[in-house]
């Protein structure tokens, strides 16, 4: 393992948080919040700290794939410890606990939370809440292979690590490139709904902090009722743009560079929208009774869909009270997610699409033995080995989700509660059904399951494996003869 | 396809099905029940039609894999409905959807019923119902195969497609003998049960139904209050055969055959054991302080925890009242299933075992990526078509119950519900919890959601491939060209 390396990429992480924090010092000196001292002090302090920790850039830069998990999970780990502890100085969340959980919730863009009295935080805290879904979105270890250069092959190992996706395709062949255009196109569609919201009538600080819930496809609300008070035209605006961000960042890559017949050509993408008209049609018939009329009974289950298939988290009413087939669809759409290379969550699309044709392929090989076929996807070979990572991933994910769910269960709280709340953290939503239904929050929990849902949202975010291969003590083996080697 | 030697099987499954229907006929005549009159003429109608119909035997006895899965889900089919015929006659019931729902449920060992009032049938007809529990839980390709001699490689393509498990394995080279041995150790035990049961004070007919339902891991009862009101010794007797016969059968082939050292070797049973030991030892502990003292509450623990894990479905209480870490620990048991090889349903724990296994592997060459391992499992390395064979299991279960779940959900009954009664069928388990709970039954359902379960029960007993092929039209590619030249 190339521990000089780890740390080199701590430091630059450190560095990377310190600056984005700069960000609520700006809110918080233009409300003239007293709680802006603690968010200069720590940005000061990370910035230096950063600084100094990566200056000296390491001459062997190689990181192996495994390197690249424990990089990535130390990395978000250190994110979140550093992101939290504005929180507590601030005493606006005073328990560890409940600010690791809200921290944690953020960068994973789960956008869970333990506050149920949201208005009560400072602008400064409520924008930096708000940002970490933005920074955990996209990755932070992305933004760093966009700003800082680095050796060959290691870069995709880091990328391969924090992306979302049975398997990372780079846009263009070089990854710096390719990180660069993923956030240069992130940043430009959350300006969009920015300023469209803001043009709309939105407030400016709403604005914002809404464009970084709804680009990291988050879901933090900043209201107590979450989306509900604000007007009809901006629950259709974030709706839209919700589903946007659940797009393969790929498809905007191909339109931006006038490859629109590739770029429509993406079958995830498709399969997408298909499930998003198909859920949503369903839903609107189910719930026509109990809205007013069309507009409204559209808007609510479009939203909604949107909300939970790209696990975002933000809720317009109390689905709920929704009729036993719209809640069960909402709680299909919370494990398929969004589409890979996307900000989104859950199992994603395409998982399910590879899962789909090996199943058609090994029934026909079943029946017809002497036929061998491989599995294709918008016309490429899906390798063997992508197949097994998704039987892989998929296996991780039952038994992760069953003792999730036995630690939870003990609490005694009632199944449907256990049930969801553990399917939220772990596809990284947000809002489930029964207590922690999209009115309620995730405060009443033990500290206990608190920290099982602290773990769920991490390894729901990485993919599993990172997390994984980071908790595997054969990962660490001869690590002391090979750190002295180097 | 080899037609002639489908309807040759069919014929012969129909014949067995009129001699097992003497047995409720000898019953009949002892209690001198008019409904006798519908099992004489059904039975002798099933066993001349049957006669005649198997009467020539085919020249080419060959049938490929797939033949295999269509004459065993055509034979499962015919058994259904030729089964549910005496219900309607007699008119205990005279629906066609809940008769076959209730037969389904007997030969597939689920013990889901749709009667209210078990108690008002006839001794016939509930020694009938008893009975198809045992027919089901060997299977009765298994017993056509114990009794007619068949061509080398095409009684091991029936074998396989109706026993359940990962990879069926032959206890002695020969199927036929294998078959034997299997039917000769199941009547040894079933007889064994009812006459300690007898012995103990038991009804000589509750005795004999009793033991029919365990055998099978079928779980019908034979009173309104299935198991609650018989004597604590006779639960503990039930509760210890329960699990005797969710053991791989090739554990008492080894003991009878004086192999100690290779029976206690079985890893499955081995993990079995530990998982009945740990979960009896978690809800007995959650639920203490329900019941006065140590017996009841272990006796309660156990007996639901082993009624649960082989998928019997028998209830001494309510476990529906339980706290929910004991409902949630049986909700996975339900899943879990028994062994393969054994005469109970579920996933089996020799599945859960190679995904582990798997998962083990594959994240050892993610860290590791020189090292190449094998999975093995009692020494015998588990080959990838096995591998594979698993994966699909899971990804067609996942199909099946994420779909049929979106059909019951429909009727609108709450998510537990809905979740539970398609585990419960699809699992051949019987009892779910809220609506369908222990102490209620299935008959509210809507036909259409009764047909769906009818479809899982079915679909799990045979253990998914069976039915899937069976229902893929490329099954029957060039049947009319292929049936011309034979």
């Amino acid at each position: 393992m190339n521990l000089k390396m780890l740390i080199y990429i701590l430091g630059k992480v450190l560095l990377i948080e310190g600056v984005l924090m700069l960000l609520p010092v700006v809110c918080g000196l233009y409300y003239a919040e007293s709680q802006v001292v603690v968010y200069v002090l720590m940005a000061a302090l990370y910035i230096v700290a950063g600084f100094l920790i990566s200056l000296k850039k390491p001459k062997n830069m190689t990181i192996f794939i495994k390197d690249g998990c424990v990089a990535t999970a130390l990395s978000w780990i250190q994110l979140s410890i550093c992101g939290c502890l504005p929180f507590i100085l601030t005493k606006e969340i005073p328990s560890f606990t409940d600010a690791m959980f809200e921290t944690v919730s953020g960068f994973t863009t789960t956008g869970a939370s333990i506050l149920s009295n949201v208005e009560g935080l400072s602008h400064t805290s409520i924008l930096w809440r708000s940002l970490t879904h933005w920074i955990g979105g996209m990755g932070v270890l992305v933004f760093l292979l966009a700003v800082v250069p680095m050796a060959g092959g290691s870069n995709m190992n880091l990328m391969r690590a924090e992306s979302p996706g049975p398997s990372v395709g780079k846009i263009v062949p070089k990854v710096r490139t390719t990180a660069k255009l993923l956030y240069y196109i992130y940043l430009v569609i959350t300006v969009l709904e920015m300023v469209i919201l803001a043009v709309t009538g939105m407030p400016i600080f709403d604005s914002i902090c809404t464009g970084f819930g709804t680009a990291g496809t988050g879901g933090f609300g900043i209201k107590n009722d979450s989306f509900a008070s604000y007007a009809p035209i901006h629950q259709w605006i974030v709706a839209v743009f919700m589903l946007l961000f659940g797009v393969n960042f790929n498809f905007y890559y191909y339109l931006t560079t006038r490859q629109k017949s590739k770029a429509f050509k993406i079958s995830e993408v498709k399969c997408y929208w298909i499930i998003v008209a198909v859920s949503t049609g369903i839903i609107c018939t189910s719930i026509y009774s109990i809205y007013g009329g069309l507009e409204e009974s559209l808007r609510h289950s479009l939203f909604q869909v949107a909300t939970v298939i790209t696990t975002t988290g933000f809720a317009t009413t109390d689905f709920d009270l929704w009729p036993t087939i719209a809640k069960y669809i909402l709680v299909v759409l919370m494990f398929v997610g969004a589409c890979a290379g996307s900000t989104g969550g859950g199992i994603k699309v395409s998982r399910f699409q590879i899962m789909f044709k090996t199943i058609k392929r090994e029934i026909q090989s079943y029946i017809h033995p002497r036929t061998v076929k491989t599995i294709t996807i918008d016309g490429k070979a899906v390798g063997s080995d992508v197949e097994h990572s998704v039987a892989l991933y998929f296996f991780i994910y039952l038994v992760i989700f069953v003792v999730s769910m036995f630690i939870v269960a003990i609490e005694g709280h009632d199944l449907v509660t256990v049930f969801t709340s553990v399917a939220a953290t772990l596809n990284n939503i947000g809002p489930g059904l029964s207590l922690v239904g999209p009115t309620c929050n995730y405060g009443f929990f033990s500290n206990l399951s608190k920290w099982v849902m602290i773990f769920d949202m991490l390894a729901g975010r990485l993919e599993l494996l990172p997390i994984i291969v980071f908790l595997t003590p054969t990962t660490y083996r001869g690590i002391l003869k090979k750190s002295v080697r180097s």
